[in-house]
């Protein structure tokens, strides 16, 4: 065993912001929690509500212990159910964390449960519970925090937006999400053995989601920094994670990681599969991959993605490709299939993945093996090919009362991205659409995050309820703590800028009460609503570090005397006093708005 | 008179390129530059060509004199047109720098050159050319600018795309460039003052253009840093540069940057003006005005911005908005309006404006000082009553063969962008649209590049034809180089994702070309042929700084037994050789792909 140290992570508040809770009515012992930014009392406004990621990290009254793992949340309403139970489980073996031994193995999580599965083979998702008639707390959970601040927008503002056919309503309710679950059109990812987690909802009539990929790779990084990564995407805004993990070590990383994880966390099981059988793919078999998929369902992993819709006759069709095959399961899978030339085992054996995913209520990510690599391969055969699959796979897991999303591309150009909204609609019966991107030009590598931010945007308008973040480092290396950052805080906007564009009820409350705090010079106010705050006011530190500055009625871009804002002002204030008319006449009666230029040089 | 340094800036080829130059027919005595990628021999592929703004800054045989200028490009062009005269030109004043004095005072550019324009009131507009037939040197430069590659494109390629009624040609000619010139579709800012710039185009048929804003402040910054940043920024694909300057020394400071700038320089003369009055607005005249728009068509600013539009019925439509009056020369002008309860000396004089601008072919861009400045306020009643009156406004332009774009927004939520794009065509007569972002969402300062990049991809592909870049500063302080350089990369990808989108025929050359580097490994390739070949190298180093891993078949993210893009290559490799059928018993046969873990470890 060695002497690896406990993981630090980033905890406290973000600034002039604390967390709230609200409770819960068809389930009174819910406390669903929000973030409240507070605002200057010159605003004259309420606090704004904001969909809070962050988990207890961001609650300064929690006493954040890494190595005791996060308050078990959903351990009573789990058992309250009275529909699964606990047993041995599977025994951890030296491959599981690749033979990594002495000084090389993480050490095991210290604190052990025991995992529990659905009795006598039943189905334990949230989708047999929704079909069943059976509004869950985990789904009056997600109402409640999906509608913050909603109530209000409704009085406020008409609707506006162009929602391409999704039905947002105005006011969620915890029986809008039961029905959205029982149709497939959201999932809420909740693995019974992940009680640590606060339930959210992957699905077009929701708010649109981002996920984070962490994770280790044999050439680099470690446990503790992946632990510090997934906290520190989770505070930017992850709603969920996915730990990529590679090498050795993957078991016990991930159960550090799902141990302190209260958001989903997703994996791609073949992965770990992978390097049970020493990385030599045409070695693979269902049997390895069945142990690797309880193993994880075991440990709580919230969904899989599976890379089932990649099948032997399509992989023909990726031979003429500028970029081939590029997703790491969708080549692995390839070269399995060609090898032994028959179908794939994951296509196979399908159905019997879904009996192990159903008694734990594992969700899965069907996963877009052959997406395109570039912009020369967008949309082309291999990748729709896929994607019918995919609707037949998701249509079965239904069958099986399982939870699914559908992943999409990917390298897109803009002019053929809805297509791919409007194909995966149509042939996967309205799942959840969870894409990586689009990337829309390959010219910017150390830009990805925007080229894919530019496609996220459209797609999340267009329908997508899951964009997976694109960090600066793509193509090019492992993202560090800093690329993580800039990867989430890229995707809340395109997120933000869908639900916008879609028209969603509560989406403008917190851009219109930041614009207000811009035009009334409300500094602090608009440092603390951006997505990071940090970051605005370290900004506007560099060019006017003083402190009366912050209270100042311009800015540096401007100065005083061309400061549009306080201009406006000025006409705005005379307007509402006098009305306009009047108004000319008090300007030519002089009294200038402006600082000396002096006092600011 | 004080001891500022001359400026210091960046020059040297970027990675892998060179300047190369290709000779006009029309006129052959004109040297059109490019940038040439020189790719490894082992891509048995030719040399990538990309436009190149750079100027001879990136000409290694070029000795740069800051202190002397640019060689002097189009001075014979203009003068063999035999219908300019050179006179003396108006006398500078202390005012003209904001009565600067002693150390306070940037030196005056070295070398000075006296002004010409259109003898006795003649037209001499690139505009004028075109209805009289003329295909100008101009035209022809812009002409083989444009084309690069394109030959080649359309050999290889199926035209593809979605270009919203936009016509783009298989092949520019000059003839076509005369027509778009002439019809208004396409302006080449090009002031004859202006000698040393490289022409170029702006219209909805021709490559998207970017502008960057330099330009010091009343609060912050000097010459030499924005002698730097110009240069800085067409260095990263800057296609034009807009001087904003405010406070004092704005002559010297635009004389330093004119004469060093192989692109266009934009300005808002007002600005000046204002400075000229003291900084109050109800100060302002026509007079004023007049002779600051002489003041800088001598100097040779190659396009001014003119807030025309905004009229006095008009500025209680903005009452009510939550971030009133967002553009500087908006609110002075609606300040001047109210004051003085008459409409606006810019509307009043715009054929006087039109008169000056056309005996030294200044285009306009007419302002739109009543954009929305927040979500809020986007596609509101006064933003597109100013819009009708732009449109109207460019009609009177055209009339006195002046070359005309009209600005557009600001902030807009994605599902309203198009509606501005339409209306502008519509009401503009197909004049350029050359838009701020738009940002599509208020909540992230900090970031803005990324929330307007998002909106400037999308409104370049629906037909805007120039874009202004937003910098990461936006709203929280003035750029500095960094931000400079990541607000030009990230409106090249705007631009770039645009051109594509719309089918360009040579745009996916590049992509094409780095996705074949990817693939292949050519990891040096791959960053010579990036937008910023100093990022995408520096962080390919972060991970994998040994120079050995620029030729690994394996990086970072996944190492080398999960690398996809090896995995794909040893497929398509056999298939070429034998047929797929064969392939999979190959496989069978053995012999592991990968290098043992322990070698990267």
């Amino acid at each position: 065993m060695n002497t690896t140290p406990t993981p630090k992570v980033t905890s406290g508040a973000l600034p002039g912001s604390r967390r709230i809770w609200q409770q819960g009515i068809v389930h009174p012992q819910l406390r669903v929690p929000m973030r409240e930014v507070q605002l200057h009392p010159t605003a004259g406004e309420p606090p704004v509500r904001v969909y809070d990621t962050s988990g207890p990290y961001t609650d300064p009254e929690t006493d954040i212990r890494i190595d005791h793992g996060l308050p078990r949340l959903r351990e009573d309403w789990i058992s309250a159910r009275g529909d699964t139970e606990a047993y041995d489980g599977r025994t951890i073996r030296a491959e599981d964390n690749g033979l990594a031994r002495g000084a090389r193995l993480t050490p095991a999580f210290p604190v052990a449960h025991a995992p529990r599965r659905g009795s006598g083979g039943r189905a334990v998702t949230q989708m047999a519970y929704a079909r069943a008639g059976i509004v869950t707390p985990e789904m009056e959970f997600v109402a409640i925090r999906e509608n913050l601040g909603r109530r209000k927008a409704q009085e406020a503002q008409a609707r506006d937006g162009e929602a391409f056919g999704a039905i947002i309503p105005d006011l969620i309710t915890p029986e809008f999400v039961r029905d959205e679950v029982a149709r497939g059109r959201a999932i809420i990812p909740a693995n019974i053995n992940h009680p640590e987690v606060e339930p959210m909802a992957i699905g077009r009539n929701f708010l649109v989601k981002i996920n984070a990929n962490i994770g280790n790779s044999a050439v680099t990084s470690s446990m503790a920094e992946e632990v510090d990564k997934m906290v520190w995407a989770i505070r930017w805004g992850a709603d969920t994670v996915m730990d990529l993990s590679t090498g050795r070590n993957i078991h016990n990383i991930r159960e550090w990681i799902i141990r302190n994880a209260p958001v989903p966390i997703g994996t791609v099981p073949l992965y770990q599969a992978l390097e049970k059988v020493g990385g030599v793919a045409e070695d693979l078999s269902w049997e390895v991959f069945r142990d690797t998929l309880i193993e994880q369902a075991e440990q709580g992993v919230d969904y899989f993605t599976i890379h089932a819709g990649v099948r032997l006759h399509m992989i023909p069709m990726t031979v003429d490709r500028v970029t081939g095959i590029v997703s790491r399961g969708g080549s692995i899978m390839a070269k399995w299939c060609l090898h032994h030339h028959r179908e794939s085992f994951l296509y196979e054996h399908f159905e019997e993945i879904c009996d192990i995913a159903r008694a734990y209520d594992v969700s899965f990510s069907l996963g877009d093996g052959l997406r395109p690599g570039s912009i020369a391969d967008a949309n082309d055969a291999a990748q729709f090919a896929e994607l019918e699959t995919l609707g037949d796979l998701a249509a079965t897991a239904w069958e099986k009362d399982c939870q699914v999303m559908i992943e999409g591309p990917g390298h897109v150009p803009m002019h053929k991205i809805r297509e791919n909204m409007d194909k995966q609609l149509r042939t996967c019966g309205e799942a959840p659409f969870y894409t990586l991107g689009p990337l829309t030009t390959d010219i910017a590598p150390g830009y990805d995050h925007i080229t894919s931010g530019i496609g996220a945007a459209m797609i999340g308008w267009y329908g997508t309820a899951m964009l997976c973040y694109v960090t600066p480092k793509e193509h090019l290396g492992l993202p560090d703590r800093d690329d993580v950052k800039t990867g989430v805080i890229t995707y809340k906007i395109a997120a933000h800028a869908a639900d916008l564009a879609k028209g969603h009820p509560a989406a403008r409350i917190r851009d219109d009460a930041l614009s207000r705090a811009r035009f009334e010079f409300r500094w602090e106010d608009q440092f603390n609503l951006s997505l990071d705050p940090d970051t605005a006011r370290s900004m506007h530190d560099e060019t006017l570090p003083n402190q009366a500055h912050k209270v100042a009625h311009f800015c540096s871009m401007c100065g005083p005397k061309f400061c549009s804002m306080r201009i406006s002002h000025d006409i705005r204030a005379e307007a509402q006093k006098e009305g306009l008319e009047k108004m000319a006449a008090r300007f030519r009666e002089g009294g200038e708005l402006y600082l000396p230029l002096e006092d600011v040089e």
